[in-house]
């Protein structure tokens, strides 16, 4: 197969601070998801793009090759509207657990792909699988029946979804390019466009304890996303939340979980409580219904009602005993917490 | 084996524009050798070299770690000192053709370790191999009696030089990191450090046809390789000389080979002849013989027996026909050669 351009030319392009083209874009994404484009070669792009930025047509045409390169979801068919959220990730970020479980308590369904941990911060499904049973893996027709169903799924995106991102996800891991604004939102957004939900909360965080330590490169990082999603036409809101100190009181798998169940139960750490009425109460609203209040469905357990379903549905017991951790692994992931 | 540093925070550093310390450098060039740095990992930190460069320090210790990577030789035992020059190559660059020859029957041997073709330019020793039977590769030993009885030879250089090198050269090749003057300068000194010649005649071409566009960056890269050569107490002289248009009349390797011959016969296009003769002079004057013309050794056919004995001492026939370059060869070398 003959090839309409060649790597090192579209490198050099941005390496001399050029524009990329449409063009350029679909095939550097597209030739790298069939092995044309080299590891090696990606990682010189990515560290050019990293250092030299992307203009905004750039980053639109980026998201949509890596949206091209795989499958698209779509929602129209639930009898409900459908709202997701994406967390930028934070120490002791746990609002996931406690947050599908509200919205859909309150008549929205919640699609949450969600992901393993980057870098010192641990992912949504590590967490969960600390529940005894708790399967991460849904084929696609199980999470419709469950959106049905229950209202709230939360479980690893599958591989048809954006592959481009998967390969290029763990590359920027181990070549130093994870920091790249550009790169961050065209895999967050790629990944939240061809999942197909209705509307999208962005809750982008910043501080010591986050990705984005200044208030000035989160601000960036939510603009451009906002605007990708804009760009294909996904109701998309975006909050800056002060991740300076770890949420909650718990930082650990199994922990976070036992912390999230208490707000289910009405109780919890006041700082996790807070924001997650704040998220559901804004996708709530991205799918048009602001005439419901999340804090009646967390008051009367209409929400935990719904966490226990959506465990069980994914194979999960919600009331086996969580793993004791361990007073070494919670050191350890104390340490690893801190910003280095 | 437990690494002493970890390659994610190399890149890191240099992305984020610091200096990297001794320590950093030796490890990320010796575990790239040993295959514990992968090949993302060095082309991601050479885009970070590449843009956001590297300071005296740096390269010094650059090239130095790439010299460890490998061998040295060592010509203190041959009878007449060592000069040797390095080209930064251009369209239609066959000066070391007919200088080993010349500054050999001056009484300085040379001991050229030639490269092969990078870019759009072609390589010294894919020139030679136009000649029948003429072979590259020569043991450590045959060059040293080669050098000893014939004072001349070009060859490839063998694998143990600098392999560190040989590896970062192929990646720079496809992954557009090639125009870094840092990694230009510590690859080429690497190599010749490490071959042992008494003395280097670096000929940096700048203009069009050559690597390097402006007058600014081939200054910039001769002084670098100037003090690269002072730090590992090596006579080193830099020539700029002007590529602005292809050097001769000819560009192709058996073409080239031809008007090289007609240098040592006493002809040849008048530019070739001058560079010839300037940059034998500065070799020789480099090895402490400024007492001999140059000139002299072409009029009188001393150079034109070297270059034969030299062709012949690698199983080359001097008087064979050269293979005729065809029209489309030739006219494929052209388009190539002009600078994009």
């Amino acid at each position: 197969m003959t090839e309409v351009f060649d790597a090192v030319d579209v490198i050099r392009a941005k390496r001399d601070r050029q524009s990329l083209s449409a063009g350029q874009i679909h095939w550097v994404v597209d030739a790298y998801t069939r092995g044309v484009v080299a590891d090696e070669q990606m990682s010189a792009l990515a560290m050019a793009i990293l250092l030299n930025g992307m203009d905004r047509d750039e980053i639109s045409r980026w998201t949509a090759a890596m949206i091209a390169s795989g499958e698209r979801m779509d929602f129209s068919r639930l009898s409900r509207p459908t709202s997701d959220k994406h967390s930028t990730g934070g120490v002791g970020d746990k609002i996931t657990l406690p947050l599908a479980p509200l919205v859909a308590a309150c008549g929205v369904a919640v699609p949450q792909l969600s992901g393993r941990g980057l870098g010192h911060t641990g992912g949504t499904l590590d967490k969960l699988e600390s529940v005894p049973g708790w399967c991460a893996s849904l084929s696609n027709e199980e999470m419709m029946r469950q959106l049905e169903e229950v209202g709230a799924v939360i479980c690893a995106a599958g591989d048809g979804l954006a592959p481009a991102d998967k390969r290029l996800y763990a590359l920027r891991d181990v070549t130093g390019t994870v920091e790249a604004i550009p790169l961050i939102a065209s895999s967050i957004m790629s990944k939240k466009i061809a999942e197909g939900t209705g509307a999208l909360v962005l809750d982008v965080k910043v501080g010591s304890g986050a990705f984005m330590k200044d208030t000035e490169s989160a601000r960036e990082l939510a603009r451009t996303m906002v605007g990708l999603g804009q760009d294909a036409g996904l109701t998309t809101v975006a909050l800056l939340t002060n991740m300076q100190t770890p949420l909650g009181l718990t930082a650990g798998n199994a922990l976070e979980v036992r912390e999230s169940v208490e707000v289910l139960a009405g109780g919890g750490p006041p700082d996790v409580v807070e924001l997650t009425v704040t998220l559901a109460r804004e996708m709530l609203a991205a799918a048009g219904r602001d005439d419901v209040d999340p804090a009646d469905a967390l008051r009367d357990g209409r929400a935990m009602d719904v966490w226990r379903a959506m465990i069980r549905a994914q194979g999960g017991d919600p009331d086996a005993d969580l793993p004791v951790t361990s007073r070494r692994a919670y050191s350890r992931l104390s340490a690893g917490a801190r910003p280095t």
